[in-house]
């Protein structure tokens, strides 16, 4: 369930805007204000329950960061890119 | 409008459950799960909306933590003390 370093890096490549930090991948965004981040913060929310995969997220003012890892697999997995590109629209 | 060591040590112990972090205050907060967590933040987004004043927040699946700083006077003023307060249903 684990990828692999080639696998990680082939993912990577399919989800634009998201960094790699260890473990984790992220992605920061930055909104209006904050009533627009924690709109953003919401729809994220739905995308995390329909998966059953749940980001760390910091809510910083009109700056929300989302961290993803797999934590049952030891790193990252299909379902933290897949989330991502949800996230993004991607799907 | 900066508190002073003084003010810190008397808002503090009127402010039960936050515990200081150099120029912040924090409280984390645990619930069943992530949905209860995000109502939790929807909740304290609209009291930070009504005082005009936001704290970081950092959502880990169920749990949710607070941090309150005043960026404007350089430290911690009665504004964080209220906010978290009012966070705690005793505003």
């Amino acid at each position: 369930m684990k990828l692999d370093e080639a696998g990680v890096a082939a993912a990577l490549r399919a989800t634009p805007g998201w960094e790699r930090a260890g473990a984790e991948i992220r992605r920061t965004y930055r909104f209006r204000d904050f009533r627009e981040a924690l709109v953003f913060v919401n729809r994220v929310g739905g995308l995390a329950e329909a998966a059953g995969h749940h980001p760390d997220i910091d809510i910083r003012y009109n700056t929300v960061t989302l961290a993803l890892t797999t934590h049952d697999a030891g790193g990252l997995s299909a379902k933290d890119f897949a989330l991502a590109r949800a996230v993004d629209g991607a799907g």
